[in-house]
């Protein structure tokens, strides 16, 4: 008898997690199913996020620190969040490009996401193929994004380890680092750290650092200095982002940490679906159209529509009146 | 008789229109029933947004844009999207430190508006806060953001004319435009432009928009070179979305324009409405930590949960089978 998509999945079967992750960016009505069905199987891997701007060399430090987690024997999974180039039609930074070292590693599993849509769809489906790639028996899945967007640091934010990656040079070095990122940092990295001003990003660092308030599990954020291309650094790195899971553990913070991803990938979730449902309700033939050409031309009001669609759709009830079916 | 908030408004009043823009980023319940209020009035500004990395001079550059406008007699609005600073605990850059020399002058309202929060709640305000400037009658809104998150493309996608700022000399330049935002240029600045390594950088702008497909208004993406500092370039740039503008009036693409402001910021307020909601509904004492809890240690499926809320709290009902109160 064939095996089910879940349980090829379980096993740890490639073709099988990529089929779903590819139901899943297309959103397929049968991937919600699957990914329901997986879930119970998840929560087992360590997941650590990376971001940095364009071009502080992320990937090939993604890549040196595969390189070290495969050699312990680890499995690991790698959810790339790519901005879509509406040239190409696809991420801008392809799978095949990625990684190519490991590209014929059974135990690296590599995926790329594009951010394309508008309704908040890249953290969610981030959090499903996680999910998948858990599921899989996956023990480090390491999730990259670029930039400083709000939706870019949301996903890293959810990671156990969330690193930020920050090159000498860029012009006004610590304004790209304080844009929004420098909050979720659990480890920073100066990469590229041969280049002229590492000293003084460092230290422009470990001064903002100073500036921050005490964090409650006790952890004071690191600075690494790395050369990717050449390996340098790289070990310290990986050391340090076990050091910070141990103090997770110790501190008993992963546990809030796990309740933070999951709120988060429930919220997108409900979100989400619960949009998706209404507009299905809401959008027989044109109707859709027609009310946006009226609030175009301001016809109509979206304040009033948005009230209008709640009364009709959304049942009159609290919750502790109604019995749950 | 006082005259309502709306009213206020209406009339240009400063003070009305920041404590309504307070109200929306606190998201207080009187503040949806004023934009209800304002919504009928809005439609009248011209929308610019500019975007690009941190350090590209975005502000001097908008700074030196309202100098013309206002020159020209038309009234300004401006809306900067600032990642939050946790340290500081609000926007990086507030009001104070933005345009300084415009900070007396009436014809010039500046609110910065912080990226905080995970439902793309930055997106719907920043709509919101446009509509206010709209109807006390600004006649250009400068909405200003930073990076390439795919909430921050959203906003300056939304604006009639985008403007999409870059720098000689950020590492790996093309990267910065390559990601995300290439897409919705319709017009390039190369900021700096004083800098080495200008003419490389426009001749490889130059190259992706020959590699663009046509567009359909037929506008092809001019790259302006400025230096904002020194006001060098701005008459140019502000010419050149004078000319935009003419296009999208031309080629009757401005009406497509409003539909898709108006879908957008239609979609983001259903969205963040019916989660506040459902939220609202579920979230009666400690229920939704509980759940939250449940999820974390995989007692509970947020799938089969969300499929739950949503039997629970929408109707059951298609549209057509029912008439609207």
């Amino acid at each position: 008898m064939r095996m089910s998509l879940t349980e090829q999945i379980l096993e740890g079967n490639v073709r099988a997690a990529a089929r779903l992750m590819r139901d899943i960016d297309d959103d397929v009505a049968e991937a919600w199913e699957e990914l329901k069905k997986l879930y119970p199987h998840t929560g087992r891997a360590y997941v650590i996020g990376i971001t940095g701007p364009p071009g502080s060399g992320k990937s090939t430090l993604v890549d040196r620190m595969v390189e070290i987690y495969r050699k312990e024997g680890k499995t690991v999974g790698i959810v790339a969040v790519d901005p879509t180039s509406p040239f190409t039609g696809g991420a801008i930074l392809g799978d095949r490009m990625r990684m190519q070292r490991h590209s014929t590693d059974e135990g690296v599993f590599i995926r790329s996401l594009a951010t394309r849509g508008y309704l908040g769809g890249i953290s969610r489906s981030t959090h499903d193929v996680i999910h998948v790639m858990d599921a899989m028996g996956k023990d480090i899945i390491i999730v990259e994004t670029v930039g400083v967007g709000q939706d870019e640091v949301d996903i890293v934010d959810t990671a156990h380890t969330s690193v930020v990656v920050t090159v000498p040079g860029l012009g006004d070095e610590i304004q790209i680092i304080k844009a929004g990122i420098l909050e979720i940092a659990d480890i920073f990295v100066i990469n590229k750290c041969e280049r002229e001003g590492t000293e003084r990003l460092e230290q422009e660092l470990r001064t903002l650092m100073e500036m921050a308030p005490a964090r409650q599990d006790g952890w004071s954020t690191p600075v690494f200095k790395t050369e990717a291309t050449l390996g340098k650094g790289i070990f310290d790195l990986v050391y340090g982002v076990s050091k910070h899971q141990n103090r997770l553990i110790e501190s008993k913070t992963l546990q809030a940490k796990n309740r933070l991803r999951a709120k988060k990938h429930f919220l997108k979730l409900l979100q989400n679906r619960l949009l998706e449902r209404i507009l299905d309700r809401i959008e027989g033939g044109t109707t859709l159209d027609e009310m946006l050409q009226k609030l175009a031309n301001r016809e109509a009001n979206p304040y009033a529509m948005v009230e209008e669609i709640m009364r009709e759709h959304l049942k009159n009830n609290a919750r502790r009146d109604h019995g749950r079916t």
